[in-house]
């Protein structure tokens, strides 16, 4: 099955129904526009989205549905108003590849809360063709959702903060828990997490790290860097550390119970839920007066956000642990994803290993 | 029943026992200390809480009790060291009588989220003596927590101020809800609320009340100067308003939705809850991820904030609307109160209807 509503080939691997099962997938691509970049795709990151789509748990896939929102390459053709980037430009591609640029979120930089705002793959550009993500070997996308990748930081590395890296980083800014000395909490040590305590500790916080698993313990300390680590299922360590926090970044999407979290943070700290609970969770309204607590949500990050955070990862050698993979593990890969079996994110090596089939 | 462990002789009407009828009471206060101002009680507010307290709804009260705090009368004798106040001021008395002025939240007059500070009543001093409210005929208050009544505000109207007021003022200001041209929102239209309207107003707000009565619209607009209503079982009233407001003050103790608030709100608006249902309430978390939402709690204000909430108040005419009551109705009017019979705030008086019994 092919997919030729456009001039350009493409090649990718692709979803078809539910199963989420990936394949390889012929497609096409628009011409690169006055506007666009067009770059050849060497890695993209496996987001756990990336799972919910591929089997429709979200009810929005439209199939052939190739994933891929961390996308990395180098340019390869732009568009005769392009700016920003030239031919060999080291670049990336995150969640977004589109949104109305009129409205009060597009003006003040956070195309991430357009209400317009199109997905890099399974949504429809205006004109109603269908995005395709980074599972494939090239992107055309508007210079504006383009980043640049500093030349210090290696294209695999940047892939995973085009979503998990500035998934955690706009809140830890935007809600103030940027600033040195401050206690900053990060509950949940996978593809967001282990990021949150890399750019918490950047920021010069001190990162308790919370988990079910005690077995995480180690490996959050001796090799992330996270200053503490408090298993979230035992009620001694848990009220050993009340009122000790500032902030937590909260990325789990599992349903867990919020009241224990709020506990632990102080006066006047935030609790930033970024994960998505399939089911609404408990709120306990007294435990947040009685502290003038917040529970907030924070969504990506808007363009001119993203690039600061590349910027910064590049400057303070953040970096996600990745484990690198070829694209016929693709699958096998989603099904360790599903057990979080990683540590801590899949970057698939496009440029190395996709192939087209004939 | 008498209580003489202090010199100096008091009466009010106290509460018994978890029937909550309250009846007059000879107790006694402490001798003015060097700190204190001792003044005798005008007026008192009754709020919803007094009834939580009279009938032990929230497990903490100690009997003989007696309620009141939003307290206003005239100083009668101060201590040696007492700098702001002499005698003959006009004087409030709120939620608070100490604190341990030594935290963090102290220090930074924040002393509402010291996590030993005394309520007004039903709690103990440090000492171990038990504090007791305004519904009587004098109080003895360290000068830290005793306010200034600008000559401009009767006292029946400043005290109404000292809870209701400061506690829908501090979040309005806390959460940056108090600039000009804001599209504020306010839930539930009774004590809290209908000084949510005046301040939003006063700040220079579209205020929208948000209801579940409509028959409220009418005075919400006409009276209050709200600027819209919306009847909150309606949903194609609640859909017409998706995304229109800022922020939202809710002041509902009851358990209710809050997923139809936080889709009223714009991106990055604030839901700020003043109201503590008994039960969890559910949250909906991709709601707010999705627009970077914030629910959040508020509890009263801080000494320094609630001088600066009573001098705004008098200099911008905000005053509640209040129901004068003699001390004999207290009773009526706590069977009133639970019926939410009332516009919008009982004020006992004092000073004209409270005399001792033998």
């Amino acid at each position: 099955m092919a997919e030729t509503e456009h001039p350009r080939k493409a090649f990718g691997w692709a979803a078809r129904d539910p199963s989420g099962l990936l394949s390889p997938f012929h497609f096409s691509r628009r011409e690169t526009g006055e506007k666009d970049v067009a770059f050849k795709v060497l890695y993209c990151g496996i987001c756990h989205s990336d799972l919910h789509f591929a089997k429709n748990e979200w009810g929005s896939s439209i199939y052939p549905l190739v994933p891929g929102h961390e996308i990395a390459g180098v340019v390869t053709e732009v568009g005769s108003k392009v700016v920003k980037f030239k031919v060999g430009d080291r670049v990336g591609v995150g969640c977004m590849v589109d949104s109305c640029h009129t409205c009060l979120n597009c003006v003040d930089n956070l195309e991430n809360y357009c209400p317009q705002y199109t997905l890099t793959y399974s949504a429809k550009y205006r004109d109603g063709t269908i995005t395709y993500g980074g599972f494939s070997d090239s992107m055309v996308v508007d210079e504006h959702f383009v980043i640049r990748i500093p030349d210090g930081l290696p294209l695999e590395a940047a892939a995973p903060l085009l979503c998990a890296g500035i998934t955690v980083f706009s809140p830890l800014r935007y809600f103030a828990l940027d600033k040195p000395g401050l206690n900053v909490g990060v509950v949940g040590l996978g593809g967001l997490g282990h990021m949150a305590v890399k750019f918490a500790k950047a920021f010069g916080a001190k990162v308790t790290v919370i988990s079910t698993s005690p077995n995480k313990k180690e490996e959050a300390i001796q090799h992330l860097g996270a200053d503490s680590f408090i298993i979230s299922r035992d009620p001694d360590q848990m009220q050993a550390a009340n009122g000790t926090l500032d902030g937590i970044i909260d990325t789990v999407s599992a349903v867990h119970p919020l009241l224990p979290l709020i506990g632990l943070l102080k006066s006047h700290g935030k609790l930033v839920v970024v994960g998505a609970p399939e089911k609404p969770l408990e709120l306990s309204v007294i435990s947040l007066i009685l502290g003038r607590k917040i529970v907030a949500g924070s969504n990506i990050g808007g363009m001119k956000e993203t690039q600061e955070m590349m910027d910064f990862a590049a400057e303070h050698n953040v970096k996600p642990d990745i484990e690198i993979i070829p694209i016929d593990y693709v699958n096998t890969a989603m099904e360790r994803l599903l057990k979080a079996d990683v540590k801590y994110r899949f970057v698939i090596d496009i440029g190395n290993t996709l192939k087209p089939s004939s």
